[in-house]
């Protein structure tokens, strides 16, 4: 079993596994990538032994793997090269991973996944410049697939996932925002990638217009059901939330689906803008809290969750027939399952 | 003339000017672009009017343009499609734009060229991120290209340019660097991208191998006489030098040539070592910068820059004759002249 998956995950990815295991190879093999390919016609010496332990603790930072699951799952059904969409797996991944090292950069945070992250380890220093690196290396591997249409989707894809934690940033405390709002901002900063591993996949193997775009579509779905549910685990002081205190994302002025629904229910005095007001009376925080979970809210968003999920189904109907399919299918029955 | 350059330098740019004022308009189109082509497929609003600001402090950042330039007068003796060798010559523009971003977020630098930073402006969360979009906005100015050869190289550069600054952070304080190391180091923080700038100008515009690789080479020599040049700034006080204190990058630990040549004269007992062990006393740094000034090194140090200039015009030879060859071998010898 791959990743400590558990095995319903696992079932979903056996069609790849093989792929995937080669992603893992290839994300182990950064350091030795970073020797050996790199020879200056300049002469200048290749080695930056200095990155290797940056380079490890990359290689190890675990993760279920879905997006790379997906492009894999996306190539499946048609005749393809296996090591373009290895390479472009990895890619999706390693920019995902980027973007990773980033978020923790700026939000500051000392864990992740169980582990510290770059910037507490290393510092915020050396957290910028090496997300850089990791963010380069991803390019590198997409222009290895020769393909300039995936080249420049991978391009505006860094663009969605700045632009969105930039939006985020920016609203932030600011409880005029309306639903569109969010809708735009965790399509840029979560959906997008999941967009570009699903049209990547079936671009490189050369899969109908069609069915590219359905499967871009799918990837669209399947994005923000996980970016839906996750900002809900916020709000359930779930074990999954790992130790985050409940209305960690409030306390940071961050709006997601259950405030907005609360702010379109009670447009005048809202206890979201009598928080932001008082940002650091935590009964102010309990009143939003309990509103939120009284108010049948939260069941409003597990439905947005179960319906992405229905979509990102529904987008599979146009594909091949095939064991690619049903796993994605299984995939998109298990994000939904995570709304109880 | 240009973006206040002086004559000397307008002169030299002369016949690319055109060129340099598309990559202006470019610069200056950054919010439109934003706005006017990204239309998703999902339905997502475009416009992110957050990113305003920052995408008009971008265009007016101001700066010589050299990047640029080089890209323009490297394909300029060959027939070329002109608005190809804008796309890069902005990229190769907008990418050393972004990584001043980071390179100032990292450094905690208030002032860039008499301006505020986007860090000092806006906070490193909004700089970090910032940076990205940039980065991966002169990509996909890139991909417009449609030339893959180049879109490698541009990603290459970034990791150089990333890599370049950790060897710098990370062989801080060591008294222990050989020359290699500070020649390898300021290759991939700067001489790297002016290699691109002059290999993208020529291979987009056809030229024959042997001379994309001269004029790569010519971009190699003069990023390095640009670089080492920028580091004796650092123990003349000079007027450039823009109110930094003599000897600025001894007392952030920071090696460069003369100190190298110092470490390479005086194995034992080196002041240098004394001042890393005693980093805050400013007796110990007057007796390196005494002995820097007083012994030769920094005529020596002169010496290499001009050294690096006369090979970028030796690369020359190989190229047609014209006004692109004329300028660039006058662009070099403005370089050289900058060491009295």
């Amino acid at each position: 079993m791959l990743y400590g998956l558990d095995e319903r995950a696992a079932a979903i990815y056996a069609p790849v596994q093989a792929g995937l295991e080669q992603v893992e190879s290839k994300l182990k093999g950064l350091a030795r990538h970073l020797n050996q390919d790199r020879v200056n016609q300049d002469g200048a010496p290749a080695a930056v032994e200095d990155l290797r332990p940056l380079l490890d603790y990359v290689a190890e930072t675990g993760g279920k793997r879905v997006r790379p699951a997906i492009t894999l799952l996306a190539s499946h059904s048609y005749p393809h090269d296996p090591d373009k969409l290895v390479l472009m797996a990895s890619a999706v991944e390693l920019l995902h991973l980027a973007t990773l090292i980033h978020d923790d950069t700026v939000d500051d945070s000392a864990i992740r996944r169980g582990r510290a992250t770059v910037s507490s380890l290393w510092g915020h220093h050396v957290s910028v410049l090496f997300g850089d690196y990791v963010f380069a290396t991803s390019a590198t591997f997409v222009c290895d697939t020769e393909n300039i249409r995936i080249m420049r989707r991978f391009s505006e894809t860094i663009m969605d996932l700045a632009s969105g934690e930039l939006m985020e940033y920016f609203g932030a405390f600011d409880p005029t925002q309306a639903r569109e709002r969010y809708d735009d901002r965790i399509y840029r900063k979560t959906a997008s990638l999941f967009c570009t591993a699903g049209e990547s996949g079936a671009v490189l193997a050369g899969a109908p217009e069609n069915e590219v775009q359905a499967l871009r579509r799918y990837g669209y779905h399947i994005g923000m059901a996980f970016q839906v549910g996750d900002d809900l685990l916020d709000f359930q002081g779930d074990e999954s939330n790992l130790g985050k205190p409940v209305g960690s994302d409030l306390l940071h002025g961050v709006l997601t689906l259950p405030t907005i629904l609360l702010l379109e229910r009670y447009p005048k005095d809202n206890p979201v803008a009598a928080l932001f007001q008082d940002r650091d009376n935590p009964a102010k925080l309990q009143q939003v809290l309990d509103l939120i979970n009284n108010s049948g809210i939260m069941r409003d968003c597990q439905e947005v969750v179960r319906d992405y999920c229905d979509r990102a189904s529904h987008e599979l109907q146009t594909l091949p027939e095939g064991e690619a399919r049903h796993s994605l299918a299984a995939l998109a029955e298990y994000v939904r399952d995570r709304q109880r």
